[in-house]
């Protein structure tokens, strides 16, 4: 039942796939048995590895969250798709309660693309593209929703600050902290459980009516606060972060069992990766592990960015694959789209590529991976090399205060408290050797003149054809955070939004 | 051909049972793609582990060599056996050329046990325990040996310092770099190569008799300088130290495979491990990667003695099994032995414990790791928490000059450049938690009370009851360097030893 189109593209008659799913979470490369924790407490996901393909140079598009899932779900860089910041240079911005911006009418969403070959699509978990009305995941593709707008930190007052909202579809069925509980002494709440059950049901019912489906499951529970399901708490050596990975890796190897017991499982690709490194600022109670990379979420060192990627689909990609394709999560969008025998968007520049190759012929693509943080290119990797063109962790002052992005960890010149150009002379780290980070190449070495000359160019052709987007993380206005989300006068749960007063979103780091 | 005697212990019929070996070397716990090394080019060792039990919690029993070998082969801590120096407070100490001491006589070495048993042993590679005519490994219970008595770093001028000589068996038939090459400037040595004919050979000639044996494979290409032969150069995404790794790597997986095809590898129990962590002074280009753990090689933080660990043995063993036991070089004395049918040594401390019920029955015995350094014991380990009453890495006159053993990390208070005294309050840590040991637990804690109850305890039995060995590595002599090994004269390689003039041996750290 598959077809084949020239010799570098697989394309699969469109009713012989019937499905697909992905999962992303903030967990970070070192947090899984198969990668190395030391605790190896992921069964589930080290099985999925040893039936699937481990990608171990798989990175995200960015070390922070919403930024990384606009990328997901459109293709491109956040530069290029607006999920950035010029409020100052190389600032990380997201979208919390406040923020006026989201994701545009004219990005075309996964989702969007694929309900033109038929698919129906599902979010369940955590959206975080926009809260505002027109921003909806609804009007951007996705027949249905469960889960919330944005991150469920909190709880808030609903006086100062509205507590998050979760959807069923169009509309509010209740708030975090209020109507789905989230412990914050003990780290217990059920909405992994949930979520799990949501992703259970409707793989069921597409599978009953035959229908080709998209999955995309975004849970949280790795997000502080960590929380995991009563069965699960204190089941961990790492505590409660591991309890929540448990959960999650049991949640995973349930889905998997379920796609395998309803027989669907080889017209099923899943993927599984994370939105961001470990946040180590978290660690180590609510944050995980990068495992030898340096520093974690929020910087552009390998810890922030290089992700567990584990892809599955049993009869197609060969078990125990291992790849080290450069991959990064834009290539979901595009091997998706090839997967459902659709051609990515012409009109506008698409960063990721077709990993069908990659998985199912054993090919390595020639790709550059960019490191951006906010509107600055910070890094590049190329084959092995990766030149840092600036580098930072966070401000003294943000350090001086107990913020650190790279605890126990400190390389001189590399994991600077100061916004550090390296425009003109680049710091260039060879990752075979040196995973880490912690050896800069000489600048005087031939090699580094050799791996310079090379990465150059492929620096300069981005810059030379970059055209930004607009920047949608700019401005914040208390007076549009969730203060009365559609549904929410059933539920008698409309707050009143105090006056208008747009101004800068401020980004420390 | 197994039978059960009592309920915990298993024995082996002594003659169902035939043969076993360990491997062992300079690597470090992430250097495995079993162990998360991004490059995962270690498919032999990752298929031994899958074939076998990986032992994540598995320790050395210190952090430099001849200590570690000495406590592997008597299978008591270095304290006891003498294998320390009490020269200056916490020093590593080890087998230089111009050691006076060794393994002395009244100790009693795993070979000179098996022996009664029936098994012939052989060692490949260093010995290390001292390479004066009474420390030959020949008068300590092997019965062949192909290797050196010391570290193959050098070359020496044959002057001021001889070269190391390699030996077969009683008599030496070269030197290192004279006649066993070793190419610094490419790094290219076939001596893994010779090591695994060796280790072939002697198996075939065991199986052919049908003689149970125990080999001793101490290789050592992964120690600086490092080497590679020449179809491994330059085949690593890791450069050079891959390269070692690499051959390592697939010389074991030409020996497991050898032992199948020999049909014996139902009777053979096969251990690989490590002597030390990796030496992160010598990376990237001649050092390995302990994962995500704590510094390297001559520290006792995680980084130092936590060791890649895998049993073997199919059709006993259960393939793809993980074990958290905290295990111990020391304990491959007492399993091996047990293995054998025989039963350690009734008249003196051992500190290594039977693994066999761990590996067959899944069982998980309470027990403690000590991580001494030279004459102090620095830290313990007991379940999941670690205590450190001494923190050191090194002095800062060693750091200043450049030499650093946790390149790229820095724990405050914890990764010091002074000896700190912690006895009175010792820094604790959850090594589930925190297996990077950078958030000590608050001492006002209760869990830090709770915890240092239970480890006080264990500690002041241990310091109660233990009897330090006279120290072996306190005395220096350049007169007793390898001038002229027996055989020098036949190979007209004898060199003319200075006066003697012993003084106390320096360590530095």
């Amino acid at each position: 039942g598959i077809c084949y189109v020239g010799s570098e593209t697989l394309w699969l008659c469109q009713r012989t796939f019937t499905s697909f799913g992905v999962l992303f979470l903030q967990m970070g490369w070192g947090d899984l048995g198969a990668f190395g924790e030391p605790s190896k407490e992921t069964p589930n996901l080290d099985q999925m590895a040893a039936e699937g393909m481990l990608f171990l140079d798989f990175y995200t598009a960015n070390p922070l969250c919403s930024p990384s899932r606009a990328a997901l779900l459109t293709g491109r860089l956040p530069v290029r798709n607006g999920f950035y910041t010029t409020n100052a240079h190389a600032r990380n911005a997201y979208t919390p309660q406040d923020i006026v911006g989201g994701i545009q009418d004219s990005e075309l969403l996964l989702p969007e693309l694929l309900k033109k070959a038929g698919y129906i699509n599902k979010i369940i978990g955590k959206w975080h593209l926009g809260h505002r009305p027109q921003f909806h995941p609804l009007k951007h593709g996705f027949d249905e929703w469960f889960g919330s707008p944005n991150c469920h930190f909190g709880p808030y007052d609903n006086r100062e600050l509205p507590n998050i909202p979760v959807y069923r579809d169009w509309e509010m069925i209740g708030r975090y902290y209020e109507d789905f509980k989230i412990d914050l002494k003990t780290g217990e709440a059920n909405l992994t459980q949930l979520y799990l059950q949501e992703a259970l049901d409707f793989i069921s019912k597409q599978q009953a009516s035959q229908q080709p489906f998209f999955l995309y499951w975004a849970i949280d529970a790795t997000h502080a606060p960590v929380y995991a399901s009563k069965q699960f708490l204190g089941t961990s050596q790492r505590g409660l972060y591991g309890d929540a990975v448990r959960e999650i890796d049991d949640s995973i190897g349930k889905i998997l069992r379920h796609l395998q017991q309803l027989g669907i499982s080889e017209n099923t690709f899943v993927f599984f990766t994370s939105d961001n490194g470990a946040a180590l600022i978290s660690a180590p109670k609510q944050g995980g592990s990068n495992g030898p990379f340096l520093c974690g979420k929020q910087t552009t060192f390998e810890g922030g960015m290089r992700e567990p990627a584990i892809a599955w689909w049993p009869g197609h990609i060969p078990a125990g694959g291992v790849s080290h394709q450069l991959g990064n999560v834009m290539d979901l969008f595009t091997t998706s789209l090839s997967l459902a025998g659709l051609q990515p968007p012409s009109d506008r520049q698409i960063d990721g590529i077709d990993l069908l190759p990659v998985m199912l012929q054993g090919k390595l693509i020639d790709r550059p991976i960019f490191y951006y943080r906010g509107n600055e290119m910070m890094a590049v990797r190329v084959g092995l090399y990766k030149a840092h063109y600036w580098t930072w962790s966070n401000s003294w002052e943000e350090y001086g205060k107990g913020t650190d992005f790279c605890p126990g960890q400190s390389v001189s010149g590399v994991t600077t408290h100061t916004q550090e150009e390296h425009t003109y002379l680049p710091l260039l780290f060879h990752l075979g050797r040196d995973p880490g980070e912690k050896f800069p190449l000489s600048f005087a070495s031939e090699e580094y003149q050799r791996a310079m000359e090379w990465i150059t160019g492929v620096v300069q052709q981005h810059k030379d054809t970059l055209v930004p987007g607009e920047p949608q993380l700019n401005v914040c206005d208390k007076a549009l955070m969730n203060w009365s989300p559609p549904g929410c006068e059933k539920l008698g749960k409309c707050l009143k939004a105090p006056e208008s007063d747009p101004k800068k979103c401020s980004w420390p780091h």
